[in-house]
C-alpha cells in the first residue's frame, strides 16, 4: 500500500541523494558524487519507485566543462536515465555556488555578473530542453543582501524582473515547450533574500511581461523557516493557478535550512499539505528537496529516499480516511452550513448591499456558538496517530 | 530640526495613544479611553506636531451604538478634530475584537458571519467617507486558523477575494473617492493568518476584479515577527506602485506582537526604511501603529508619541547625510559601475542573446573581486551612531 | 485504554479550563469564571478522570478580598474539591496581572513593589498549605525588561535571589512541607524575561541559600517559543534531580504564547517527552497548562480537557510499543554498543589517560560508518502514525 | 579615540579572519588559509591593535599531522606571534569538523568516539598550555540530535559530565594553570544541541566534580539565534562569577549562524552588553568570533577586523556618556528610589516577615505611577544615534 510507483510522480534532485554531508562546521561524511555514482543512483531510484530526477546544470556538467565534455557527460547520463526509465521533469540553474555570484546573480549590482547569469540561465534552459524537462525552476539563493546600503532595493526588484523578461523572450523565441517556476526563501545563504515568500513571488509574477508563463515552486522548509504555514502558501498558489511544481521536505522553524526527510518533523502540516494536493488534483511532480542526515552512509541515503515517498503515501491514505470519516465530515459540514441562507448575498449588487444593510444579525448568539474545533482537531490527531 | 510638523504627515491610530496596557497576562495599567479623552488627545497630538488620526469604526463608535448615538459621537469628535486641525486620512473596520469574529470575518466558515462582516465593512467605509478618509485599510486579524482541518484553505482565499470584490463594487457604486490598502500579518491572534506577508497580499491583489483599486499597508512589526525584512517588503510594494499607506513601529523578531516605538529597537532597518520612503518620494501618511510600554502613565504616552516622530526625523536627517557623503556614495557607485559596458545587453533581442553567448566572462576574477561591503556597512554604522 | 484515571496524576490549572478567550486583539468569547463555575468544574474534571487542580492565589481569591471573604471562598471551594475527590497538588502566586507588577515583582526596581511581592508570596504559600499543596511554583512573568537601561541587570539577578532566599527562610520557619519549582519563559508578557530557560533556572537555583529546596517546573510551550527542545530541557532537569513539576501544552515555535492542547502540534516532541517521563519514573503531576481555542464554548472546553489527557495516554502506549519493538531496540542498542571495549577508560586516572593516549583510533573508518538514524527515525514515525 | 590598543584585550580566532567564505550553498570566495597566511596575519592583527589570537587545535595543526610536523608548525607560528607581540589567551578543541564527530564527541553514543574525543581534548589542552593559554573553551557543536530516539537524553547529559570530570582530573594532575569555559549554542550544526543556552551551561557546571574550575564563554550570536537576550545571559554569568571569556559578534534572530561583525546589526543590545562588561569590570579577552561577509576580499577582511574593535570602542565611549548624563542618571535613580524605606525588610527574619504582613500597600497608586521608560529609552536612543 505504501510502495511508490512511477505514476506517483516522486522525484529527487541530483543534489539530494548525493549530498556528501558537508555543513558550515564540518567536512563531508559521504563521498563527493561523480558521474558514475549518478548513473548508478538512477537505477537505484527507479528500483525504489521514483519517477524522475531533477537537476541544476552544474549537478551534471561542471561549470568548467568544455562543450565536448558537456556533450559526453549529458549523453552518458541520458543513457543511464533511459536504462532506468527515469524522466527529468524539472531543471534549473545553479546561480549560487560559484564565487562569481557572491553578491547576486540576476540582481547583482555588477552588470557583468548579471550578464553572465543570463547567459548561464540560457545554457541551463538549453540543457533542460535537451533532457525533456517541462518545468524550469529559478531559486535565487544569492539574490539578496546583508548590507542593504549596497543595493538599491527597488532597483533590485526591477533587475530581477528584467532577467525573467529576458528569459521569457528567449524561451519563446526558441519555441521551447517549458514553463518557469519561481522558488522563494526568506534567508540563507544571504542575510535577507529578495522576494522571500511564495506570496511575494506570486505578487512579483504579475509584474512580468507574460505572467501566464510563470508559476511558483514552493518549498516546505523555506516557508517553515520563517514560521509561515506551508499549506497556506500552497493554497494561495493553487487558488492563483500557479502551483507548477513543489519541493517537499521538512524543517524546524526559526533556524538554518535543514532539508529533512518529508514528514519527519511536522506530521500535521505534512498531512494538511498532502490533503491539499490530493483534494485539488495536483498532477505535477512531488519533488523531495531534502538530504539524508550527515550521520548516514549510502545505505542510509537510500533509506532516506524510500522514507520520503513512503511518508507521502502514508499521509495520502490518511487523507482518504479523513475524507471518508463520517463524524469528521459532519463536523466539517456543520462548520460551513448556510443556516441563515445568506450565501447568495455575497456578490455585490445594490440589492444585495441593501439586503445586508437591512438584515438583523444576532452577533452575541453567533459569538457564543462553539465551533467544535477542539473536537475536530482531536479526531484528526487520533486519525493521524492511527488510534481512530 | 527634529520637530514634527503637519507636512511631515505623521499620524496615530486612535487605538495607539489610548492603549490601556492590557495584555494576555495583565489588566489595564492606564484608563480605558472614552470620547472625552479622544477629544482632548486630538489637541495634544496636534500640539506635538501630528497631521492626523486614523481609526477603526469601533475606536470611535461602540459596536452597540444606535444610529443616533453614532451621529452624536461622530459630530463631537469631528469638532474636536477640526478644532485641533487634525485630519483622518485613513479609516478601517474592526473585524477582530468581537466574539462574532472568533473564527474569521470575510473568510469565516459560517456564511452568516461573512455576511455580517460585509455589512460592517460597508458601514465602516461610510464612516470613513464621512470623516474624509482617503485610504481604507483592511487587516484581517481573525482570517486564519489554528485547525486547518476546519477550513478549506483554497476556498478561504476565494472567500477573501469575494469580499473585496463585493466592497469594490460597493465603493464604486457609491462613487466614493477612497482606495483600499491590505495589511498582512503572519500570526497572532490566529495560529496562522491567511495571506501572511505583504508579498502574499501583492499576489492576492492581482486576482481581484479591479487590482488598481487596491494596494498594501505594510507594517514594520508584522514582517519583523517572521524575521522578514520590512525594507525589502516595502521595496516590492513601491516597485509595484502599491504602497498606499504604511504602519511604522518596531519589534523583536520571532515573538508576540510588540508594537514598540518606531526605531527603538532596529535602528538600522528603520534607517533603511526611511531612506526607501524618502528616496522614492513616498507622499502618504507615516502612521505609527504602536503603543507605549505598559509601564507608562499618560505623560509617558505623550513622550512615546513624540519619540516616534522624532526618530523618523532623526533618521531622515541621517538619510540626507548618507546621500551627501562622498566616500559612501563613491562606494555605492563603484558597486554598480558598468565596467564592461554590458548594461545594454540585458533586454531580450536575438542579437543580445547572441552577444551574451559569444562573450567571454572571467568568472574567477569576478569572484575574487572584493565588494567593500564591510567598509560600506561600517561607514553607515558610524553615520548612524553619530561618529562620522 | 486511553481513559484517564486519578493515578495518572493529570491536573489542570484553575486558569486553564476557565480561560474566557480574551486575547490582545479580542474580547472574551466565554464567560468570565466565578466561584460557582469553579465548583461545578471540579466535578466535571473529576468525571473526566483528572487528579487535581492547581491555582494562583487570585484564581480563587480576588486580590481585593477581605480576610473573611477569603476564608469563605476557600471553604466553599475546598468542599467542592472534596466532593469531587480532587487534590490541589500545586499552588502559585499571581504576580503578573495587577498593574502594581507592571515593571516586575521580585525584581521590580521599586523596593515597595518588591516588598509587596514578598508579602503576597507569603500569603499565597499560606493558601497553598491550607489546600495541602506539595509544590509551590514561581513564574515571574513580569520579571524582565523592554528597556534594559532601566534596570541593573546583574543587580536584578541578585534581587531575584534575595526574594527566594527570603521565602525559603519563611517556609522553613513555618515548618511548611512544600518545595519550590521555578518556571522559565523567554519573553511575553515582557520583551525579555529574566532567567529565560529551564537551564537558566537550574543555574540560578545553585546560587540560592538552600538549592535542595528548589527545583524547576518546565513548560513545553515556553521552551518551544524560543525554538529550544523541551525534551532536552527536561532531560537536564531530570539529570539534576530537579524535575519537581511539569507543565504540558503545545505551541508553534517563534511566536506568541499559544498554550495549545498537549500533543496537538508537535507529536514527535510530545512522544519524546512522554518517553522521558515514563522511562525515568517521573511521579509528579502532569499538569496541563493550556486553554481551549477561543472558538470553543463550554462543551469545547471539556473536549479540550479530555483531549490533553487522552493524548498523553496514547503517547504512553506508543512509548511501550517503542520499548518493546525488537527492530527498533536493536538499532538503539547497536548505536551505543561498546565494540572496542573502551567504556572503562572514561573515568580519569593517570592510567586511563595514558591508555587513551597510547590507543590508535581509525577515525576515517569511524567517520564512514552509517548510524542508521534515517531508518530509526522512519520506524519511529511509522509507529507514531500507527502504521507499524 | 576609537583606536584599539593591546590593553583593550581584543582577540580574534584563527578561524575568523581566515574564513574562506564557504557556506552550505557556495564554494570559497577567499583563499583557504595556510600557515604562511596565519603568520602574516599575526603581524596584520597586531598592527590593527589586537591583543591576541585564539585557536582550535586544528586551526594550527592538521588533524593528520605527525608529532614532528606538529612541533615544527607550532614553533613557526609561535615565532610569528612573538614577532608580532600577540598572545594566545584562549585555546579550544575542534570536535566538530571531522566526520568521526558526526553524531557527537563527548556525548557520542559510540564509546570509541567518546574515547577519541577525550584523547583529542587532552592533546588540545597540551597545545594550549604550550602557547600559554589561560582559558580553554569547549564548544560542543556536534553534541546533540536530529533523532532523539537515537540517544538516551538523560544519559547524554551524564556522558557530557563524565567528559568534563575526566578533563578536570587530567588538568589538575598535570598541574596546568588553565580554566575551562563552556560555550552554548541552541542549534546548527545539529538539529538541537545539548545544553543550548548559557543558562543551561551554568546549571550543568554546578553538577561537575569541581564547579569552581569551570565557567562560561557566552556568544552573542548563539543566544540571539534563539531570540534570547545576550546581555541578560551575560548578567547571569557575571552574577555567578562565571564569565571567564566572551565571544562577540552579531546576528539576526531566528536563523542560521551569521557571525557578523560586532555591533553591525543590534546596536542597542551591543551597547547594553558593553555597558555590562565595563560597569562590572570584566577584565578578560573580548574575542570577536565572527567573519567577514563572503563578498569580501582580503582587504575587506582587515576592514572587518578593524570594524569589530572600533565598534566596541565607540560603544564604550557611549557608555561613559550614558553614565555621565545627569538627566539619564536622574531617571535611573528615580526608578529604584526606596521612597518608602522598605529595602531593609527584604532579608528574611521573623520580624521582617511580620513587618511586611502588617504593612499597608496602596497597590492602585503604585500601579498607576508612570515609570518614564519611554523617556529613558528615547534619551538612550538619542545618545546612541549621536543626537544628544
Amino acid at each position: 500500500m505504501y510502495t511508490p510507483r512511477p505514476e506517483d510522480k516522486f522525484t529527487f534532485g541530483m543534489w539530494t541523494y548525493s549530498n556528501p554531508g558537508r555543513d558550515p562546521f564540518g567536512d563531508t561524511t559521504r563521498a563527493v558524487p561523480n558521474l558514475e555514482f549518478h548513473c548508478r543512483a538512477a537505477g537505484k531510484l527507479a528500483e525504489l519507485g521514483a519517477y524522475g530526477v531533477n537537476l541544476h546544470d552544474n549537478d551534471l556538467v561542471p561549470i568548467t566543462a568544455t562543450p565536448a565534455e558537456r556533450d559526453q557527460i549529458v549523453a552518458t547520463y541520458r543513457k543511464a536515465l533511459n536504462d532506468a526509465g527515469l524522466k527529468v521533469p524539472m531543471a534549473t540553474t545553479n546561480m549560487f555556488s560559484h564565487a562569481v555570484f557572491k553578491d547576486g546573480a540576476f540582481t547583482a549590482a555588477d552588470p557583468t555578473v548579471r550578464a553572465y547569469a543570463l547567459r548561464k540561465a540560457m545554457e541551463g534552459i538549453d540543457l533542460g530542453m535537451e533532457l525533456d524537462a517541462k518545468i524550469y525552476v529559478f531559486w535565487g539563493g544569492r539574490e539578496g543582501t546583508e548590507v542593504d546600503a549596497g543595493k538599491d532595493l527597488v532597483e533590485s526588484v526591477k533587475r530581477y524582473r528584467d532577467a525573467f523578461n529576458f528569459l521569457i523572450g528567449y524561451v519563446k523565441d526558441q519555441g521551447y515547450n517549458i514553463k518557469f517556476a519561481l522558488e522563494a526563501k526568506p534567508n540563507e545563504p544571504r542575510g535577507q533574500i529578495f522576494l522571500p515568500t511564495t506570496g511575494a513571488m506570486l505578487g512579483f509574477i504579475q509584474t512580468l511581461d507574460d505572467p501566464d508563463f510563470v508559476g511558483v515552486n514552493p518549498e516546505f522548509a523555506h516557508e517553515q523557516m520563517a514560521g509561515l504555514s506551508f499549506p497556506h502558501a500552497v493554497a494561495q498558489a493553487l487558488d492563483a493557478g500557479k502551483l507548477f511544481h513543489i519541493d517537499l521536505n521538512d524543517q524546524a522553524p526559526g533556524r538554518y535550512d535543514q532539508d529533512l526527510r518529508f514528514a519527519s518533523v511536522n506530521y500535521k502540516d505534512a498531512f494538511t499539505l498532502v490533503k491539499l494536493l490530493e483534494d485539488n488534483g495536483y498532477s505535477g511532480s512531488k519533488h523531495f528537496d531534502a538530504h539524508a542526515y550527515r550521520t548516514e552512509d549510502e545505505e542510509g541515503v537510500w533509506q532516506f529516499c524510500a522514507g520520503n515517498m513512503r511518508n507521502y503515501l502514508i499521509l495520502k491514505e490518511k487523507v482518504a480516511q479523513f475524507n471518508a470519516d463520517a463524524e469528521i465530515q459532519a463536523l466539517v459540514a456543520e462548520l460551513q452550513a448556510d443556516v441563515d441562507g445568506v450565501a447568495g448575498l455575497m456578490t455585490y449588487t445594490p440589492d444585495n448591499a441593501s439586503a445586508l444593510r437591512a438584515r438583523s444579525f444576532d452577533i452575541e448568539a453567533l459569538g457564543a456558538k462553539g465551533r467544535k474545533l477542539e473536537l475536530l482537531d482531536q479526531l484528526t490527531g487520533d486519525l493521524l496517530l492511527g488510534v481512530r
